[in-house]
C-alpha cells in the first residue's frame, strides 16, 4: 500500500452511524470516509430530506439524539406545533433546528450545488473531519412492496411504522445512478486499507448502495478486505425492522441469512460473542466480539476490533478476491 | 343599504393591523373584510413570504410580538441558530413557528392553491372572524428606487433598515395584476358601509393597491364613505420609515401632504388630536381625536370613532362624489 491508508465505510441510519462514529474515533482526520445511504430521501414539506445522511452528520458531529435514532438531542418542535395548528403535515416529525438544514440543502441543491457538496460543506461547518459522501448524487428511491401495495420509504416507516407486511424491495433509479465518483476513486486506490459494512439494515439501508452496478462492481473488485458488521444479535436488531422484514420475506433472522445476503463481496463477518455459535455454519472468517453499541467507548472498541479484524484478513491472505 | 352593513379596510403591516384589531373588535363577525398589501411578499430560503399578510394575521390572532411590530410574541429562534452554523442567510429572521406558516404557504401554492385561499384557511384555523384578503392573488413586487439603485423591498426595508436613501417607489406587476374579485365585489356592492384606509405607509403600504388601475378606480366610484386614519403623529410616523421617506421625496411629512397623497379618493381624514391645527389646511372633512395605540382600548376607540366618522360622512351628504 502507498499513501496514506484510508477506510471507507458505507452506511446507513442509526445503527451505522454509531460505528461511523466509533471509526471517526480511532482513525486520524482524512483517513474516514463514510458513503451514505440516499434511498430513504424524500421530499416533504417542499424539502429536500435526506435521513441518513442527516443522521450521519449529527452523529459525527456529536448533535444527535441519545436515544431515539434519527433527529437532534437539542431539538425544539415549535415549528412543528405551529405546523400542526395550521393544519399541515405532521406525521414526519421535523425538529425546529433541523428544519434549518433541510431548508439550506434545498435552497443549495435548487442552486445547481450536488447533494455531495452540499453535505461536505455542512460537515465542515459542523467540524466533521470525516469525508461524508451520499452514495449518489442522482435520484434513487427505495421502495417497499408490502401487502398495501409499493409505499415510498418514509411512508412505509414513518407513517406505516413499519407494519405492512413487506414483500420485496425496490431500489428506483438505481440501474441509471452514477455512484459518486470520490466512492469508486477510494475502492480502486492502492491505498484502501479496509471497506467497512456497518450493522444497518442490509435490505432497507445497504441494498441501496449495492444495487448500482458500478459500486457492487468496485466492492467486488476492490483489493482492500470488506468486512459487514452483523446488525442482528441474538435474532434480534438493535434497533429498526430488520428482524421483522427478514421473516415477512421467509429468511430466518441470523447471521447466516445476513452473510448470504452479502455473498460475494465479504471477506470477513463481525459478529456479537453471544452468537458466536453461528460461525460454525459459516463459510468465511468470522470475528466474535460485542457488537452492542450503547456507550462512545463501545463503538470505539468495535471500531477498532473490526479495523484489526481487516487488517489480519489482508495480512492472512484470507482473501474472497485473491 | 341592504343586507348586513359592511366594512372593507385597506391594510399594510403593523400600523394597519393595529387600527384592524380594532376593528374586528368593534364589528360583528363577517362584517369585517381586510384587503392587504402584497407588494412586499418575496421569496427568501424557498419560501414564499407575505410580510403584511402575516403580521395582520397574527394580530388578529393574538398571536403578534407586543412590541416588535411583525413575528410572533411566543417565537423561539432554534432555526436561525441552526442556520447560521450551517453558514445560511439569516439577515431575514425567520421564527421557528413562523417558518411553519411560510413552509405550509409555499407548499399549498406549489400546489395550486391561490393565496387568498390560503390565507382565508390559515385564518380560519387561527379562529379570525374578519374575512383576510390579499389585495391580488398575482405577483406584485415593490421596487425602492433609491440612491444605491434599485432594491427589492425587503432589501430595502430589512437588510439595509431603510437607510438608502428613496427616489421613488414602483409597484412591478401592479397593472397587469388582477384585483382580488371578493375586492372589487365589495366596493361595487351597495350594502358597504366605509372604506377605511389604515394607518399604514401610503407610499409602501397602501400605494401597492392604488397601483392597481381597477382597485383605484373601484375606490374612486364606491358609494360608501372612505376615510383614512393618517400615520403621522406630530409629523412622526409611530413606527417605520414614512416620514423619513417623505422628507427624501420632498414630501413634508404632515397631514396636508397625506391628503394630498390621497386626493379623489377620501371622503374624510382621521388624524391625531395634537395635530387638530392641521385641519384648517385641509379641504376634506377631518376628524381629530387621539390616534396613537398603544393598548388594545385604543385599538377599540380608534376604530369606534372612525366607523363613527365615516356614518356621519355618509348621512351628512358630504361625499367626495355626490
Amino acid at each position: 500500500m502507498s499513501g496514506v491508508a484510508q477506510v471507507l465505510a458505507l452506511c446507513g441510519g442509526v445503527g451505522g452511524a454509531k460505528l461511523a462514529l466509533g471509526l471517526a474515533h480511532v482513525l486520524p482526520p482524512g483517513e474516514l470516509a463514510i458513503a451514505v445511504n440516499t434511498g430513504d430521501d424524500f421530499e416533504h414539506l417542499g424539502l429536500a430530506i435526506s435521513p441518513d445522511l442527516d443522521t450521519v452528520l449529527y452523529t459525527l458531529a456529536g448533535l444527535s439524539h441519545p436515544v431515539q435514532g434519527w433527529g437532534r438531542g437539542d431539538e425544539t418542535w415549535h415549528a412543528l406545533d405551529a405546523l400542526r395548528q395550521l393544519g399541515g403535515a405532521t406525521w414526519f416529525a421535523l425538529g425546529d433546528r433541523d428544519l434549518a438544514l433541510h431548508l439550506e440543502r434545498t435552497r443549495r441543491l435548487r442552486d445547481g450545488e450536488s447533494l455531495s457538496a452540499v453535505t461536505q460543506s455542512f460537515a465542515e461547518r459542523l467540524q466533521i473531519h470525516a469525508r461524508l459522501w451520499p452514495m449518489s448524487n442522482d435520484r434513487i428511491r427505495t421502495l417497499v412492496r408490502c401487502d398495501e401495495g409499493v409505499l415510498g420509504f418514509q411512508d412505509y416507516f414513518v407513517r406505516r411504522r413499519c407494519e405492512p407486511r413487506v414483500i420485496s424491495i425496490e431500489f428506483d433509479g438505481a440501474e441509471r445512478a452514477r455512484v459518486l465518483p470520490e466512492i469508486l476513486e477510494m475502492l480502486r486506490a492502492p491505498g484502501l486499507r479496509a471497506v467497512v459494512i456497518c450493522p444497518s439494515n442490509p435490505y432497507l439501508s445497504v441494498d441501496p448502495m449495492l444495487s448500482m452496478p458500478a459500486l457492487r462492481d468496485a466492492l467486488e473488485r476492490t483489493a482492500a478486505p470488506v468486512v459487514a458488521v452483523s446488525p442482528l444479535i441474538g435474532g434480534h436488531a438493535v434497533k429498526g425492522p430488520t428482524a421483522k422484514m427478514m421473516r415477512e420475506m421467509a429468511l430466518s433472522p441470523d447471521n447466516l441469512a445476513i452473510a448470504s445476503h452479502y455473498s460475494g463481496l465479504l471477506d470477513g463477518l463481525v459478529l456479537d460473542d453471544g452468537d458466536a455459535a453461528d460461525a460454525a455454519g459459516l463459510s468465511l472468517p468470522v470475528l466474535a466480539t460485542p457488537t452492542r453499541m450503547t456507550s462512545l467507548d463501545d463503538r470505539v472498541r468495535l471500531a477498532r476490533a473490526t479495523l484489526q479484524f481487516a487488517d489480519e484478513l489482508a495480512g492472512s491472505g484470507m482473501r474472497r478476491a485473491s
